[in-house]
């Protein structure tokens, strides 16, 4: 281990399996096969926004990975957590824990669960305001309907799509699957508005089921918009009257380039931002 | 980290970045994303076996993901790590090193290596000698050519297809693509005889290009029994007169069982197994 990446681990505080520490054995099965999953969440006034709706796609995860998991723990040291924190960020990994060689799944296991904080990160705030314009990733996800959805830490074609630009002009980069259709942003979901009502790509196939997605989705539904959910060719949201993308770090971001097509920041998605807004105080 | 965790991870020799040790940081990007490759290779009499075939893998692996790393310390580190252990397992991690929180990846990053040695594992004899039966896994690889072929650490279709069974009776399983074509076994390749000829899956757009397989493929075009690389249906492989599966650990382990069909040790089989055991010494 190099200083600068003992540096670099101690720039948050970090519990692993409940203790101070900093690092995980290189047997862990996270590092090996990249089998667990993880939650990053925004902690504001000493809470994390949209706790609920984390752990409920936490347990889709665990469930998807044959991972039983109590989380009765977990939850505990998240509240304590975040009430230390304050305000900040909060990433939670759950790995299969240690295990030897090979890819069955041991016997008895004993997750590992890391816990690190980060101070808040500071998204340019003109992203929010004024609207980004995305990236247009030559990267596909490819279709694995066993795994689609869940926030574990097989992330290669995320790497790999970031990778693709580094131009600042580009806050986000938009992803697509290997056949074509739209699924999302590289750490993001997308939004669009057509003749008047919203939609956000099917991600039964690929993709991350965000949090803000689905707080959206609910919140959407309960003010008499219903989403709909549907795979969305690439011309779709080229034609689309408002393009948005959100997170449960930064919200809602308006998008106002992609390729040839411009759009201004529409009234809908100020809407859809206010709401956003409301869970990220 | 809880005791049995620090237990299991010095059950074998290990150095991080070349000094002993046993642990990396929790912001490492291969536990993080799964951001790096491995090689699992055979040790026998001080040397690896198959080492070149091992590093051109390595090399294609860093290439894809867009790791540029200079493998002189590297094969350095195999070399005098092969002699200490004389006989064994070697296992070589390399990741992408540690980063701060999100997909980008670093401007200027550091890899971390990871060296572990293990005793020989003891595969029953019996499987060389008399063959393997093949349990039919129901999880289905996606089609993804951007990373088809190398050893990167985005491996949970291949920790859930293991997970589908337990029985004994069963040495390995056999994996599909989503389209339906077999690809591979979990940790093996797979080889059939179709008319007198040899053939093998495609893996250009999933699947693990193992390097026993890259090495009977050139030994059997060599003794002039070139092998075929193509689709694969699964009624093609219930019909082949002979099958095999192969690893660079085992060798090459006859498949005697699949599904409905039997097949007897084929004559075929044997002289590849007797290629195989010539560089697994």
């Amino acid at each position: 281990m190099t200083d600068s990446s003992m540096d670099n681990a101690s720039a948050a505080r970090c519990l692993v399996n409940g203790h101070l520490g900093a690092a995980v054995p290189v047997t862990d099965r996270g590092l090996a096969y990249g089998d667990g999953v993880f939650e990053t969440m925004r902690v504001g006034r000493g809470q994390i926004a949209l706790l609920d709706y984390h752990l409920n796609r936490l347990r889709r995860g665990l469930a998807a990975l044959r991972m039983p998991v109590d989380l009765a723990a977990t939850v505990l040291e998240l509240e304590a957590e975040a009430e230390r924190l304050h305000t900040g960020v909060i990433k939670l990994t759950l790995t299969r824990g240690t295990g030897r060689r090979g890819y069955a799944i041991p016997a008895e296991f004993t997750p590992t669960r890391i816990c690190q904080s980060f101070p808040l990160v500071s998204h340019a705030p003109e992203h929010a305001r004024e609207g980004v314009r995305l990236f247009e990733c030559q990267t596909r996800l490819a279709l694995q309907p066993m795994l689609a959805g869940i926030k574990h830490l097989n992330r290669l074609e995320q790497v790999l799509a970031r990778s693709e630009w580094s131009d600042p002009d580009y806050a986000e980069g938009l992803v697509r699957d290997t056949q074509g259709n739209v699924i999302e942003c590289t750490m993001s979901n997308l939004f669009l508005l057509e003749n008047g009502r919203w939609v956000t790509p099917d991600l039964g196939s690929c993709g991350v089921q965000g949090v803000m997605r689905d707080y959206l989705i609910d919140q959407l539904a309960r003010i008499g918009e219903p989403v709909s959910i549907r795979s969305v060719p690439m011309a779709t949201v080229l034609s689309s009257d408002e393009v948005f993308c959100c997170n449960s770090l930064y919200g809602v971001w308006p998008v106002v380039g992609l390729a040839q097509s411009r759009w201004p920041v529409g009234p809908r998605t100020r809407r859809v931002q206010a709401l956003a807004e409301q869970v990220l105080v």
